[in-house]
């Protein structure tokens, strides 16, 4: 067996992971609307050989229009131009099973896979609250369960739309007019709870056969879809503890249905604060903290747990949060939140402090070896198969990442110098999986 | 008034748009899966000032997979790629209002507007054929009607959509931490019979306003929804008779809802088959109907109509086809055929041939002269504005148009020599959209 591989991910956010990095110096706010920042986002990623960039995504405009850099590209195309300025890295879209239809987003990742040559990943999501919802044509959303349920069928559906034509179905001759050996071609003709879709797809197979399926929920159902479908999963911890725990327990539930514990890649979220000293470190994540606008922070929170903290004053203690079953948002990142809370005993302002660097993810400031440090630590412990690197400031923290903390990395033996395969499964060392169909022929 | 301004549209079909141009020695099948080819075809047509190129699409496979190059890219994504590989071109893609959310196409579009700086088109079509609704929950298509006015709910949506934002809504100021004007950012609130639609969209306003709206239908419902929403009419005629009918009627329309003539450009699709002779011209279009495979043809001809032809017998004539108020398909396709086979009294073997190389749309083989005489004929006789340009191979037959045709145009007066524009509206001669809520606030 070969030596065990870290992974890195760059979550390209705006100008910046810092729900204030657009106001700093450092930050060059209309540049959100510019392809060639994203463009130039991902080659430095690239250079550094991540394995992949990835987008957010929502199907609304999250927090408070005034202070918020609420603007987004629908980042299916973004990384479509993105693939174009690139050669190798991969390229995972955020995209909701709540408000698509299958059909349809199985032919977006199909095309951005075939035009990228074979660096699509999706990332999954179910998409709380009922703003969203609003957009769609429904005064209120699902619910937790609802949208788990929802989402499996949803990926029954579209890793059947991608399996649709085997990888051999062309043929090609002109001489007999035989463009595509018509038994490889399949109609999948499900019939669900939520869907029915007779199939196939118009598109053929991809480079990958699928993309790269990646997802971030952490609840009991997000755990469980993970296990069942996720090949690489982003995840929010503040402390070493709970991710070991969290990366045993859905080691164990991938194993537990028969999957290999190594085709699922865990990647905790870190924020890192560079800087040539700690001091100089920690003055920046200071600076980032007070351009923060408390009436914008606290309506994002409240987005972002599902629970309406606008009315509570700044400076009194947290009241207590109502129990996780009655939270119809995101249920981990609500007890993540909670937990932080009680356990420190914060005020609301202490409280958006600790979250504007992040928004739950841990944030780390530190010198380069420090940075490194950390990554070596959770990698080797049994914490991380890799990160999601989210840069507080755009270009510059990713800049500062890929040539000061990833140079040790290599050093260390702990990350690629180059890259080695051509796909991003191939970065993430997973396997392209076989069209069902052709499985089943050859019984 | 300056001179009036011939427009230019080149449809990028697969290989080609005769229906066996991928049996061809001069195309090369293969290049329906590379991004590449696109690209090089949108380069070509750039080079010859184009107003635009344009990407067919469908949700289903059409025709017969054995025998038809079926497989394509989805093209919001197909085009975002081109974007990257072309300056000034316009960018149109087909997509349908019968299973999208208006949400999300209003995004893709805006995505690709911003992307390509400008160039991004949609042409609307409604859908018909039961075989597409199976993929999105339907054991039946909506009725004909019942597509149009959902057609016309969603745009009333996605231009409202693409509305909510105002040209000026950023402000970005870091010192006050102000992103956005609140005021000029507007929920839409649309509640109607199909959609419910909270808004804003999640993105600023794109270059365009709104992306150039190009639409096909040409039965009485097409011609109204044309009426009341198109920019641009791609529409098939057989006949110079038939072509100035329908401009004539489609401007009464236009002008009829209040809006300028000029504000609605009509595009006959034209198959150029080009040769230095008239008969060269003439042989390649022999040599194209004679690798036709009728059992594929007669499948595409009973989608394209909704009449099943499949065991009728090649070398009689055609029955006598049932009233237009029966077919569920596209019905001014099927009067176009219709009339074609009664007034000519085909058989069957000789309609596919007549059909095969534009399905509908006229064929022109001739030298480039001839072709450019039809091209200013049609011009300056009230019957287009311009064409739809389906070249039957490609990039072959598409070169030869840039490289003889376009010379003469130019040379005649009647077509640009070089981009005067930036943005697709400014190719076309159109205005750019007040957003509706910039325009009531100034009452």
């Amino acid at each position: 067996m070969s030596a065990r591989e870290l992974h890195l991910n760059a979550f390209l956010m705006g100008v910046g992971h810092h729900e204030a990095a657009w106001r700093h110096p450092r930050a060059d706010p209309r540049a959100l609307d510019e392809v060639a920042h994203f463009q130039h986002l991902a080659r430095i990623a690239e250079r550094g050989t991540f394995d992949s960039v990835f987008l957010a995504d929502g199907v609304q405009i999250w927090g408070d229009v005034r202070h918020t850099a609420a603007n987004r590209f629908e980042p299916i195309t973004l990384l479509t131009a993105i693939s174009q300025a690139t050669e190798r890295i991969g390229l995972i879209a955020t995209a909701s099973t709540g408000f698509s239809e299958p059909y349809n987003l199985a032919r977006l990742f199909s095309s951005l896979d075939h035009i990228s040559g074979g660096r699509a990943g999706w990332n999954i999501v179910t998409t709380a609250g009922d703003r969203s919802a609003q957009n769609f044509n429904r005064e209120v959303n699902f619910d937790h369960a609802e949208r788990y349920q929802r989402a499996d069928e949803f990926l029954d559906v579209t890793t059947a739309l991608w399996d649709s034509w085997e990888d051999d179905a062309l043929v090609v001759d002109r001489e007999s007019g035989v463009f595509a050996d018509d038994a490889k071609v399949h109609e999948i003709n499900h019939k669900g709870r939520f869907f029915s879709v007779r199939g196939p797809l118009n598109a053929v197979r991809a480079p990958q056969g699928r993309p790269l399926l990646v997802q971030a929920g952490s609840s009991e159902d997000g755990k469980e879809f993970a296990s069942a479908w996720a090949e690489a999963v982003f995840t929010a911890h503040q402390a070493h503890g709970d991710a070991t725990a969290f990366y045993a327990d859905l080691k164990r539930r991938v194993t537990a249905r028969g999957r290999d514990a190594d085709d699922v890649k865990v990647l905790p979220g870190i924020v890192p604060v560079l800087g040539g000293t700690e001091a100089e470190a920690r003055a920046l994540a200071e600076e980032l903290d007070g351009l923060i606008i408390p009436v914008r922070a606290v309506r994002q929170l409240t987005e972002l747990i599902g629970v309406d903290l606008t009315d509570h004053p700044l400076d009194e203690r947290l009241p207590e949060f109502p129990p996780v079953s009655q939270v119809n948002g995101a249920k981990s990142r609500f007890e993540l939140v909670r937990d932080l809370a009680q356990r420190e005993r914060l005020t609301l302002r202490q409280l958006l402090g600790r979250l504007g660097g992040g928004r739950g993810h841990q944030v780390v400031a530190g010198t380069p070896e420090q940075i490194a440090d950390h990554v070596e630590l959770w990698f080797t412990t049994g914490a991380a198969d890799g990160f999601n690197v989210m840069a507080p400031l755009l270009p510059s923290g990713l800049e500062d990442f890929v040539d000061h903390v990833v140079p040790l990395l290599r050093a260390r033996g702990l990350f690629r110098t180059e890259y080695t395969g051509r796909t991003l499964r191939e970065h993430y060392g997973l396997p392209r999986p076989v069209s069902r169909y052709a499985a089943a022929s050859l019984i």
